[in-house]
């Protein structure tokens, strides 16, 4: 079918893309942590591929397309070596890293929720893996560094709000035949647009009612 | 077959069950962790699924039930908005928090030990197995929000041994075809009270013989 | 198949070899963290089937090894109940641990790319599931004790560079019709012997370009 032989192309282009800026944001954190350069190219493969390795071993595509595909598996070795030399100076990490993960989170919460449909999951069941495609190689990074992962803390700006726009609008684009290159594209750049305009104007979700309270009292 | 039906209509009445105690018991640490309520919500899941999505992908039930059933993945959001609102008052959280852990304990070594079980896995792994879903959304938990596993740690009561001796009573229930409803909440039941009488009587496990000793000597 | 009959019986022993010194590190390091005897025998069932658990979901060998054959499950408890009585002196547990984790290094990376190769996948993927037979487990096991692991850290002498060189050796040996029980064998004894010179000569990977030089001008 034509939409199988679309999806296959899209899908492993969005995939690499996907990969290779979630490797940079791990082989920064591993620079960041003083890490050596093989816990940069493992924090690199983890945070790459860890979430579609989740996803993969859910939905029944064994082995996971990490490991059939070499070049899933290379790309973060190549951005290893590259961060390895070219890292940005220190204080500009951050900054980076952040906006890696941005772009990340946009293409795989595409990608996730897609592929995961293809396997025959419902919809709900879908996006909620294309969150986890997108969020899970994140959270697997912040727990091998010794983080608290940054999806869960209130301190930090919406993460989990953007790819779950951006999995929604490609489970509604599914449900009325809508999906294609351009609207798949559209819909990562809706999250990752999301995400960037939350960590610039800080957006950030409320904490447990009573707790809020007591917050603001305590300030 | 009888049992089949009967299993299927208890196992998933007790699903729905203990992974709304195990939601409770992880949205509350998001509340004591301050993380937001997107925290609170992953905490929630992970707690409530995360030991039976490893069964399920251990015995080859994949899609894991959670990700087919949507009641199973909308539970723990529902549990997330109620506490978000209803979470107790600070220092009532750590008591809240162990009843529904050990509730969740309780209906969940069952639970895993029959599903193990009927997948074809032996007795001896099924009790693993069971003790794992029971278990193993806690680790997760723990793990995410930062701490060490009350699992493992010695200054925390009995948690392993409830687990074990539910799944074990299941495992014998099984082995001499004296598995029910009745009989099923029996077994759930012995977890629970051993581990609620575990956190009343405070009883711990030994640690390593030369260690221990050390550690009397020095106090 | 010859070939067949060989990897089974050698890939049996080799695995309960390697399931037995991993799992002294596992709860060598539960006494070193003052856990019970329970976190023992978690971290030591972690740490010895961890590795290659993870290698039985992603080459779809389900279920995976650890749970159909018993003496991989109760290895560990036997090992852990040892270690419980008999565990060294605190000031020999460091090397102890490192020495143990060092065989079961070299063990694991050959069984698990061979296996990972016999479920048809290529050797690239092979070696990469190698590393993480071998390294998994110890990966799982820090995570779990609290620690960075030290897969990741710059002041850890080498570990993944052994893993990798068994791993590969051994998928070399496979390329050219070579692997049987003599140089199996060697493989992981390669993998071992570096790890052991890394660790007594205190061989260390090089932390990022920038970095390394900052660090240097900083002492």
């Amino acid at each position: 079918m034509a939409l199988d032989l679309f999806n296959a192309s899209v899908q492993h282009g969005l995939d690499v893309a996907g990969i290779s800026v979630f490797a940079i944001s791990g082989a920064l954190l591993g620079v960041r942590k003083n890490f050596d350069v093989f816990g940069m190219a493992v924090l690199a493969e983890v945070t790459a591929l860890g979430g579609g390795i989740f996803r993969d071993l859910v939905i029944g595509a064994i082995p996971p397309v990490a490991f059939t595909d070499l070049g899933y598996l290379l790309t973060p070795l190549v951005v290893t070596v590259l961060v390895f030399f070219l890292h940005p100076e220190v204080e500009r990490i951050n900054k980076a890293v952040n906006f890696c993960d941005a772009a990340g989170l946009g293409l795989f919460c595409v990608v996730g929720t897609t592929k995961a449909h293809e396997y025959g999951l419902g919809l709900t069941a879908s996006v909620v893996l294309g969150m986890a495609t997108a969020a899970g190689g994140g959270v697997l990074r912040d727990i091998l560094a010794g983080d608290v992962p940054q999806l869960l803390r209130w301190d930090r700006d919406l993460y989990a709000i953007p790819a779950l726009v951006g999995a929604s609008a490609t489970a509604l684009l599914i449900k009325f035949g809508q999906l294609n290159g351009a609207t798949a594209a559209g819909a990562a750049a809706l999250a990752f647009v999301l995400r960037l305009a939350a960590m610039n104007y800080g957006w950030r979700a409320p904490r447990a009612w009573q707790r809020r309270s007591t917050a603001v009292e305590a300030e």
